[in-house]
């Protein structure tokens, strides 16, 4: 491909991109619930324009909102993850996690949660008992309690044994001046570890490829990364890589901005780059349920780096914020070309979440 | 019956029940989701040992904490109402208006609010968006913000269309200084209304019963009624009479007291009432999305009917708490006999919420 080629390519994309994603589908699919481009349509789509509302509208992973002068965020999240257990894991440590884990990128202490199950009529009393025995173990961990819950019961043959939906209240730290829409040229981008994991962790899980690979959930609470990275200071953005992985994160955040990715740069487990290899998957593309991507002043990105290293000793500096092309994340390839890093399409990994 | 008989069957009774219900059972079954003596089973015999928690065990239907001295409410509801949408309402309404109800039982004013979906693949577009915008409203109505959300979605075949789940955080009023344990003989026993709307028409709506009757769903929010009622004073215990009607509510309440009821002073309405009959369920088993019990001193009583009064003429004074029998509801009826009127068992009404 010539610089010429690409240059008309970008253009192209440039131009699709500027037009904000539509719901225009008939009916939900799959890939409304991914975390790409689908899932930004029906949010942009549908659920904005009903709910408006200035805090709504910066898209973090979760709401600010002040009860008498304290600053405070909600989030919550559901959990359809199939199966119910996989190995690092399981839908109710998913659910303590995915939910602290919001606030915490939204600069947010977790303070209390709220437990909503939906369960399936036959779903085995242990396996209850085995899901709110982790749900207890991961909210000890992430030093959050629990203090309010409802339980719905559907007929056999729905809700796949438990869907659980779990809602965080977290007290925001006034150290966490973020401002994703405030990306300047030069800033970095952090990750604060190996990616992809959970992703082909559940993929595995299911059976369905004949693979057999040692990978497990990196499913944990972040809290305590961001807190250090907060000490470090200078921190722009955090956003933690679920649904869509970091690829959709960085398209996300690059609003007005251009990002470059160093591919090479990007840690990937030797398991996790084999499978995702077989599966035909990038793995930025793929959930992660323990990882974070932060975007920092120039000036503090070591310090931030050396901070998320004392957590994770495979964090890394995986690229930086560029002026051009606005709103594209371009990848550095390991021998030196690029592509466009476009959002999420289509849904390669349902119900890993 | 003689009085003789009836104290031996009275004393067997609280025998019984002087026993915390238990979680024995090897599967989950629709009765764990009916709010009646299966769901308290699983509440006490599997939630509240893993997550033991002073607020929780207060089992109100918010849960209590503070942040930097601000007094907060925390509560959650999943919804699996069937059919979606019903006379006077759908699931959309009821998820915003169970939810800021939970918080306005509980004594807090209600803020904020989140939004997790759980959308079946096919879900006709249209039928997502009448239920954003009835979210929308019902929020609005409830001067509520929704300011977080979350979408998964399912395989066809799944979560019936949709399962909503709402957490909500309210800010705890200090008039409000509710403690269900410290109720008093002489305490009134008031509800906000006429009962069994809302689970009637849930049934008829079903069309599982050749029963043409007008009756629609009560759902409503209940902040302003409670907001009254705190001015009034003397407010010991709030509840929403939700599933498993205002007797499991009172079953709950009556814990080191004894409880009467004057089945004659229930307000019900006649259409109502004859489906009852016909369906052979007694009304004060039955959910209501928009009534309140509310447990007061003696000498404010009149005020608080008075306040409860301006937002429903159909309030009313129902009984009151007697030393006798503890741990007892006891319902006079309209012949003068007396009965107990036990906690819930079964499901006569799955999924009514």
């Amino acid at each position: 491909m010539t610089v010429r080629d690409e240059e008309r390519i970008l253009e192209i994309i440039e131009t699709a991109r500027s037009k904000k994603p539509k719901f225009r589908e008939d009916r939900i699919n799959m890939a409304h619930g991914a975390g790409g481009k689908s899932t930004q349509g029906l949010i942009e789509g549908v659920f904005l324009p009903a709910f408006a509302s200035p805090t709504l509208e910066t898209l973090g992973d979760a709401g600010a909102f002040a009860v008498d002068g304290v600053d405070l965020a909600l989030t919550t999240d559901s959990f359809v993850v199939r199966p119910l257990c996989f190995p690092g894991g399981s839908i109710g440590d998913l659910a303590v996690n995915g939910t602290v884990n919001d606030l915490a990128v939204a600069g947010a202490r977790p303070v209390a949660l709220s437990l909503s199950l939906v369960l399936e009529e036959g779903l085995p009393a242990d396996d209850l008992r085995a899901e709110v025995d982790a749900i207890a173990r991961a909210a000890e961990a992430a030093e959050v309690k629990i203090i309010a819950g409802d339980t719905k019961v559907v007929e056999r043959g729905h809700a796949d044994g438990m869907y659980v939906c779990t809602a965080g209240v977290g007290r925001r730290d006034a150290r966490a001046q973020l401002s994703p829409t405030g990306l300047r040229p030069g800033d970095r981008v952090l990750l604060s570890g190996t990616i992809g994991e959970h992703g082909t962790a559940i993929m595995l899980a299911r059976g369905e490829f004949d693979l057999d690979a040692d990978i497990v959930s990196d499913t944990r609470a972040l809290w305590p990364a961001v807190d250090a990275l907060l000490d470090a200071g200078g921190v722009r953005a955090l956003r933690d890589a679920t649904r869509g992985g970091v690829a959709s994160v960085l398209n996300e955040l690059a609003r007005g901005v251009g990002m470059l990715v160093r591919e090479a740069a990007v840690p990937v487990k030797p398991a996790v780059a084999g499978a995702c290899e077989l599966l035909g998957i990038d793995p930025l593309y793929v959930a992660n349920e323990g990882k974070l991507v932060a975007l920092v002043a120039p000036e503090c990105a070591d310090a931030a780096l050396d901070a998320l290293k004392r957590f994770d000793p495979d964090a890394a500096e995986i690229g930086e914020v560029r002026a051009e092309p606005p709103g594209m994340v371009l990848v550095e390839t390991a021998f030196g070309g690029r592509r466009v890093m476009d959002e999420l399409v289509g849904d390669p990994l349902p119900r890993i979440c």
